[in-house]
């Protein structure tokens, strides 16, 4: 892969804005910004497959959160790469928004090259750079392409400062496994199951991008308690998520402008 | 992963066909049939970071051609499910087809299971059933979602009876390689990049969906000649599909009452 193929094109964030949209894909992780700040669904995407969405006016800011459906024939919660693209692109079109801001869960990956990011569950993140990181082709003109970690990000420094969020390398698939190999080999801090596949629609649409994120579970020596910790996160910690969101817009302008 | 997970769905054939809307991803592919029946650029998809379309009228039948514009980052064609989605998605908004036809080039995989099969290069073959086959997820409610073969597909059996197609089951991947362990343990016939995530595409949006490929290359025990009848396929071979396309499109209505 040439350098040019692996560079990241960080891009400023825009100087004034008023329509911020999240996209959340788990029901659980939407749930609590939906209630903190009093998102109301908006009725016109009711029935839409691909699309559902809720608004809101926040402080003079129209905030606007958005997911996939459930899926009718399985009757799961729509996660994965396909069904994100297709969300975030209905719903730019729909709501035209200044920024997207991908917010969820994601796994800790533990790796000896990076002790000082010391990843704890319910630290939240922001994404430095983010990429496909199993996908493979034997062809070496597609190499970047199926990466894809060239595709513009907002600068991850604002919400460093302002917010104390951790800049992490985030790593997507459409696989959920308890195997790091493959992310501990890339180089990922984080893995989860959208933001590669949302950050290329919305370079593509010209919308600036970042993700944020919190850590539902690290790689540790002893499971028994690895999954206790798991579970009391998911009763305990995740709030923590829309509790940060909701500090983000009160700092927006402060986060526009820095 | 239950019974009703993994059933595959048989949609019977729309009795009247008006618009039909072929999905090809890569140029060279496309690029035959476009001459082949005069199909021309649609200018309003111009510009369109999502969606190159083309059309034509053919037999009193509007056809339409539709794949996903070149990656203005990386400068390659859009493959993989990501760009397919969308680019099916709004060409589905846009045109409104009676029927979407998966069309391209697809490695053919040897397994000892399959022995009456024999898929040779320039084989064309339509799909018995679609899936992802390398996709695994530690919780079990998600198992059928992400490998997605439940979704409804045309009956193959009218292709098979009427053009001597051949019925495969297709496995769909983001990743290209050489390896086809995978593919032989999930019992896949054919490997290709796009057609799973088409299929739910379609689903969703209540358009009738099959796949018709032409196998580009089979493994074989020498690797040199493998490569040099892959090499000579795309010269003389890959027309073949392009001619079977326009024999489709001649007996469209026999199909459709079948």
């Amino acid at each position: 892969m040439s350098e040019t193929q692996t560079q990241i094109n960080y891009i400023d964030w825009p100087k004034e804005i008023k329509k911020i949209m999240f996209v959340i894909v788990m029901e659980h992780e939407a749930n609590d910004l939906i209630s903190l700040i009093n998102l109301k669904r908006d009725e016109t995407t009711l029935n839409n497959p691909f699309l559902e969405g809720y608004t809101c006016e926040y402080n003079n800011k129209q905030v606007i959160l958005v997911k996939p459906p459930i899926d009718p024939v399985y009757k799961v919660q729509s996660v994965s790469t396909e069904p994100a693209s297709l969300c975030v692109y209905a719903a730019i079109k729909k709501y035209n928004p200044d920024i997207v801001i991908s917010a969820g869960t994601s796994g800790g990956v533990k790796r000896k090259e990076n002790p000082d990011l010391h990843l704890k569950i319910k630290d939240i993140v922001v994404a430095q750079s983010i990429q496909f990181f199993t996908r493979t082709i034997i062809i070496k003109d597609w190499e970047g392409y199926v990466a894809g970690k060239q595709y513009n990000l907002l600068n991850p420094k604002p919400l460093h400062q302002i917010l104390a969020l951790k800049p992490v390398i985030i790593g997507t698939d459409n696989s959920f496994t308890n195997d790091n190999t493959h992310a501990i080999e890339q180089g990922i801090d984080c893995i989860e199951m959208e933001a590669a596949a949302e950050l290329r629609v919305c370079h593509l649409l010209n919308v600036p991008f970042t993700a944020i994120k919190i850590i539902s579970d690290v790689e540790m020596d002893d499971p028994t308690e690895r999954e206790t910790l798991f579970k009391d996160f998911f009763v305990h910690g995740i709030k923590n998520l829309s509790i940060k969101l909701k500090e983000f817009l009160d700092d927006i302008d402060k986060i526009a402008n820095w």
